[in-house]
């Protein structure tokens, strides 16, 4: 069952053992990207209402990304066939008192999918290795049991993080992150246009243009991040952002392939099932006509 | 700001002392519903954007109706242009134990929008005074202070709810309810299509076709909560539900209306943002060229 979606999951899927600024921020993979796109978002339609129906595993999408990256847009488009029912968008800003007072995987666990559904972090529990270890300050406001933000308090918290993707996926949650890769220069422009746009202004945070002087610690950060948890389990993909209909392509392409390979399929009815469904039909034809 | 979608609001907008029996289940109203859909489907689209960017009222739709009146695919439909961030569909089905163990309002004021979303409700609170008003026995298991499912009991469930829904609405979330008015004989018509389909039988449940003996209750007991519920604060629209394109083109041209009505517009920045974003120009500008 190879198809074309499947040779674009490999070329975009991390490499054991690669450095993650070997990764094009850019590539030119299709004649008409949008056009490309439509075929896939009607193909996730279908994967989707299968996979619903059937309601056995769940399937959790991470996005991550430098801000501008196009995660917000990505989404938007890569979901825009799919039943609104069957998937959920969970948006992590700064966590509640609430949050902070249970561990710092707690959040994410109680926005995790449910059978048959698709749950999508627009961040994600990777934010808890990549903004906290740039800016350690925020983990000294949360009262942790560790004073020390050392390598082994890192190499703590990815193996958490690969426990809870295996543990995941031996229960039927197929985990499958992304990382929208954008160049430097690519974020610089957007943000200018961001600022141009009356109508986007409202996005405007100044603490993006200071993030952005961490650019080189958000890499080396990611490169860490992919490095410790990619597996089997839980695979990263790499996906140039520098061209924003393209790079929505690329990801609806995997998750269409990603959700094929859960095989869904409509539930066949069981022998108690059948014998409703003639019990049903015996009903509705002996009604009177209205 | 007089529109076609006005008129139509007006028109399917519940009239105080009106029967629910006098309301058409079928009508004939667009050349073609699909396209004049599409084209609302934009329109809620560029509406919601500014919604979800001003952040400052939510907005609430509950959608009621018999089995297979097309509540899941109208849902789908008017709300595929808007960004899955901002909006989010609840369904109701049997309540758990915790919930049980709360007041009956409780579970749905977990689901209320945040400000700049639109939540909808697949089923709703008003369940709450339908299927356990046609089928009593529900509640005996519930363990509440009443005993007599009397008159008073139903008077004081609606006034919770006109209650609630004035709340809702002084604090900024406009509720918006849709009854897709189907008859009897396209639901006959509809169940027997799904017990044929393969891939349908899945939503096939053999109490769907119990509901059906009490078609005559449910019918009385939506006239009482529409009559009961029906305020300017959150108002009941019947749509005729036996035709499905229309229906979608219909409750989609009411959500076009009732957001407009919100004037949702982009917000303008504070002077604070404006030196922000003044800093921020500054700041790229000088950047070097990597």
């Amino acid at each position: 069952m190879q198809s074309a979606g499947d040779s674009i999951a490999a070329r975009f899927r991390y490499t054991p053992g690669t450095a993650i600024f070997d990764y094009p921020t850019r590539v030119d993979l299709f004649d008409d990207p949008k056009r490309h796109l439509q075929g896939l978002v009607g193909e996730i339609s279908d994967l989707q209402e299968r996979f619903y129906a059937q309601s056995r595993t769940s399937l959790l999408i991470v996005f991550q990304g430098m801000d501008a990256a196009g995660k917000d847009s990505t989404i938007k488009h890569v979901t825009s066939g799919v039943n609104p029912q069957g998937f959920q968008v969970f948006n992590f800003r700064q966590p509640t008192y609430k949050e902070i007072d249970h561990n710092y995987l707690w959040r994410y666990w109680q926005a995790m999918p449910e059978r048959g559904r698709i749950g999508i972090f627009n961040r994600s529990h990777y934010e808890e290795v990549l903004v906290v270890r740039v800016h350690p300050d925020i983990l000294h406001a949360r009262r942790l049991p560790q004073q020390d933000f050392d390598e082994r308090f890192w190499r703590n918290r990815f193996q958490d993080i690969r426990s809870l993707e295996r543990h995941l996926d031996e229960n039927g949650t197929k985990v499958v992150k992304f990382f929208l890769n954008l160049s430097k220069d690519e974020q610089k422009r957007r943000l200018w246009k961001r600022l141009e746009n009356p109508n986007k202004l409202w996005k405007f945070d100044p603490r993006d243009i200071n993030e952005r002087q961490h650019w080189n610690d958000y890499q080396l950060a990611y490169q860490e991040a992919v490095t410790a948890t990619h597996t089997d389990a839980a695979p990263w993909y790499l996906i140039p952002a520098d061209h924003k209909w393209t790079m929505r392509a690329i990801v609806a392409s995997i998750v269409a392939t990603e959700l094929g390979l859960l095989e869904p399929s409509y539930p066949e009815p069981t022998g108690k099932q059948v014998a409703q469904i003639n019990w049903a039909r015996e009903q509705l034809a002996a009604e009177e006509s209205p």
